[in-house]
């Protein structure tokens, strides 16, 4: 393609309500441009990076048995019914009536649909595995639109939807799955890990996010630094670390005036932070009083407190009567004198703590030589806290390390949820039916986009991977109005077309600093550049995107180097 | 791809509401399910249908200038209200608001969309002309879905827009796209014709449709014999037919006792229906009389009538009482002898006639050795009158053939109806400001796969042209429990897919029968047979879906023959 004939239309300013790093971008790379609020169109760049990882997944989901198919958009309100979550879905959901007064939803997922397309066909266990998807606009009505292609109304989603005997099976399909995403996002050249994760509105058992690294990332992420392991911060599992052996002393009151926070106790008292115990005290919607405490450097995970208060939906700080209604003084709370029956949740780490501070239920006071394996009485002792880099790996024991991520997908066993709501059955070899076990399965597309933009850019603009760049390799005649420049970048531009390299002509008469700044912006992985040493000397210059590195090579040599760069970018 | 992984549960019932060829046979031949009123899933042989077609625009588009983009499908209300087509739309546009109240709607097309995306960008002449395209669901609420894909109320569009600065650059992109379109929909292997069209609701000056023919067809067509001239019925240009050189014989009236018909009274007086004069009376929704004459062997064309009252909307046949009060004579009229001031439409080859039947204004009489240009005073003349196979073509005047159509495609010269609505403007050369000329070109995706049904069908199912079959060839082993005929079959499979056919292979353990009635239904162009005479003669069998046609090739030449056939295909 010739750039004089490309509808690129780059912006040097910032536009005004970008917020994040990848919409700035692309809006100004003329990826796309936002058509309304959290509706945005696809400009011809954009649209074929968008098609090089739908391609990419197309053939992953292909090469494991996927077999595409296109649903409608348009759905019944009548299996959202069945299934019992139209009224679940709440706000989110696009709804809309036809002339007749009918009730449809625009998809904001497609469970019931395909459930509803298969029930009527699939009657044997021969039909089985059955593993369909589809590539396809998603719509879902978010209260406050942003981020760009991060959190749009509408947006582009590969869904496969897996069904299966039994358990055994959805189990095979989901791991297919897994494997294929991974083989997919190695491919589009992202740094990712799968993520154990919540299965929130879609339900079902198991459920793994698959998450693109990146600093700007929307959710913080623990991750192994020797093994495979990552989970969420808030999903993490944590190993109770063990405290030195020391020999427990006498539990000691002391005075100490002005010290309600762990800081000042650790500094009058002269011990490392680690050496005290934090207290949290929180109150549920239900007005609950629960008291956490873990070790003086660690937080509360309140996701997991959530859990052991299966009633409530919400913490709030606790107030200071409340706490001392319970025996504790806030400031300087410690489980020791407490009253009976207060809900009480001690960290595991907690209690493997020996000789530590903690508070003394009594204003200016603590407790020096806590053990609180000797001293806690009855508590509940779990996993509390939040993890932070260094713990050790749930798995292996090595340092975990801490980031940010952003979810681009997400798969689930869903198990007979859907099934069993609308009586999708087979009949196995015993003639007797059994509502088939399904999985599900979603990529955001626009979103890996995103993603991958957060992950690689620097201030001049993006720097593509090459699997998922608009065009591999742009070809930059330095002076267009150079005759001999130009039909030499000319050429080469064929030789690489010819070579099946996807290259771009910047062929527009503009000034090289435009065109060098827009090879920036747009991020193409490799820009060869066609001056007068390539015409007097020689010397064709390749720069590299990504390290920023120029390397010259000649005229009968270039092609090769192109070609070993390209191949790890 | 083997059968035996391939989701096509084909059905040997016709389904009962399916009421066309193409809609019954996508539902028997496993390319298509309903999912609710007017909206349809595509399994997995239906969508490689649509794959291939999306394919071959996508190439053509592209050789053409065309660059691919995507818009949102929900669409503000906003720009409707610009362009003043959000009241004109109706209720055939899908409607729905957002949480906070907004209008949007589902794009049914995008004018609107594209004007707005451009106005915003394109400021200078250097940048047009620009052509882009996208290849999307579109929503119509039909207020009777039916025929399948045929009037569906979500269907898959390719529609390109064009902006040029001058009228003259709006006919390049015109005749660009027109030739693109020749070439799209002749690649997918069909008998089309571009028929001169009716602009309708999009507006604009210049418009034709792309019509699949087919006997099946939703609309009437009149194409040339000899050159590329086509036109719907109602569209097309007619000549006068110039009668054989008579004297013209002084007017007699006679006795013709009960011929209120046009058959009756030619065979009372023995005369050619084409020597007599028929008399149509119409009456418009406003009230006027219209009395229309053609040859007694031609048909009137309401919507040329129409085109000579602006003012009406509607015809009727005139009631008897309407004729008397203007002087005519219901059964026995002429204009010779009606009061003045009635409207007298006369179609120019009447005028031609030499002593012709015509009605005598009296009961039970008709006026013989009528010679209108002497005989009928004022009236109006013009072309009034359904074309008729065997009419002269108005381009070469080589005889005129009848036929049915389905339109697939339909292109547009906008002009500047949108740009100036919505203020898209460019600089041209004087820095002068002006609004952009628009053409717009939309092809059905899935009506192109529904026409190619419609006019390659026979009663064992879908015949379809290579180009756009869900695959090329079919390898069935006759007998799959048979260990040498299966390898054999495999080996084979696996040598088209190496040579770039693209091939499935039938590896289900089913009867020959059952297996070679899929084949036939679903329509392959081409089945390989592996049977006993394959292992033990070395006689593979080649079976052309089209023709009916059987050879046997040997295991040497085989590939070579399913090549030169398909080529062919």
């Amino acid at each position: 393609m010739r750039a004089s004939k490309l509808y690129a239309p780059t912006l040097r300013e910032t536009p005004a309500d970008a917020e994040t790093i990848s919409h700035r971008l692309m809006l100004r790379a003329a990826m796309m441009r936002k058509a309304a609020n959290g509706l945005y169109s696809f400009l011809p760049l954009g649209w074929r990076v968008i098609g090089k990882i739908e391609k990419i997944i197309r053939e992953e989901m292909n090469a494991a048995d996927g077999q595409e198919v296109m649903m409608p958009i348009m759905q019944p309100g009548e299996i959202w019914q069945e299934s019992g979550r139209w009224s679940v879905y709440g706000q989110e959901m696009m709804r809309l009536k036809d002339r007749h007064g009918n009730d449809y939803c625009l998809g904001p997922t497609h469970e019931e649909m395909i459930t509803d397309l298969v029930r009527h066909e699939v009657r044997s266990y021969k039909q089985l595995p059955l593993l369909l998807y589809q590539i396809q606009d998603k719509f879902r009505d978010e209260r406050r639109p942003r981020f760009g292609l991060m959190r749009s109304r509408e947006f582009i989603m590969k869904d496969l939807y897996s069904f299966d005997r039994d358990e055994a099976g959805m189990k095979v399909s989901y791991q297919k799955m897994y494997d294929a995403y991974t083989k997919i996002f190695t491919r589009c050249g992202l740094d990712f890990r799968p993520v154990e994760a919540d299965t929130g509105a879609i339900g079902g058992a198991t459920s793994h996010e698959f998450t693109v690294l990146a600093k700007s990332g929307e959710s913080a992420i623990a991750y192994c630094s020797a093994c495979d392991y990552a989970a969420s911060e808030e999903k993490a599992e944590l190993r109770p670390i063990a405290a030195p052996e020391e020999e427990m002393l006498p539990l000691t009151k002391v005075a100490t005036p002005g010290t309600s926070t762990i800081e000042k106790v650790a500094d009058y008292l002269k011990v490392p932070v680690e050496k005290t115990i934090k207290a949290v005290a929180y109150e549920t919607d239900g007005g609950e009083l629960i008291l956490v405490f873990v070790r003086g450097d660690h937080e509360v995970n309140e996701a997991k407190v959530l859990h052991f208060a299966p009633e409530a939906h919400e913490l709030t700080m606790a107030e200071g009567g409340k706490i001392e209604s319970a025996g504790g003084c806030p400031g300087f709370m410690s489980p020791i004198g407490l009253k009976d029956g207060v809900k009480i949740l001690v960290d595991a780490t907690v209690m493997n703590m020996k000789n530590a501070v903690a508070g003394a239920n009594e204003v200016d006071h603590h407790y020096t030589n806590v053990n609180p394996s000797r001293d806690f009485g009855c508590v509940t002792v779990g996993d509390f806290r939040l993890v932070a880099e260094g713990d050790p790996c749930p798995r292996c024991g090595a340092k975990l390390l801490m980031t940010r991520g952003i979810e681009v997908g997400q798969v689930f066993m869903l198990g007979t949820k859907y099934s069993e709501a609308m009586k999708a059955t087979f009949l196995d070899e015993q003639g007797k039916e059994k509502p088939l076990v399904m999985g599900c399965y979603g990529i955001g597309v626009g979103r890996t986009m995103a993603a991958a933009i957060e992950q690689f850019n620097d201030e001049h603009g993006i720097i593509w991977p090459r699997a998922i760049a608009p065009f591999e390799v742009v070809v930059v005649p330095v002076n267009a109005k150079d005759g001999e420049q130009y039909k030499l970048a000319e050429e080469i531009y064929g030789e690489l077309k010819a070579a099946g390299v996807d290259a771009l002509f910047d062929d527009r008469p503009e000034r090289a600093g435009v065109k060098f700044k827009d090879c920036d912006l747009i991020g193409y992985p490799l820009r060869v550049t066609v001056g007068p040493k390539a015409v007097k000397e020689n010397m064709i210059e390749l720069k590299i995107r990504r390290s920023g590195e120029t390397i010259f090579a000649n005229r009968e040599g270039y092609l090769a180097k192109v070609r070993e760069k390209l191949a790890v970018l």
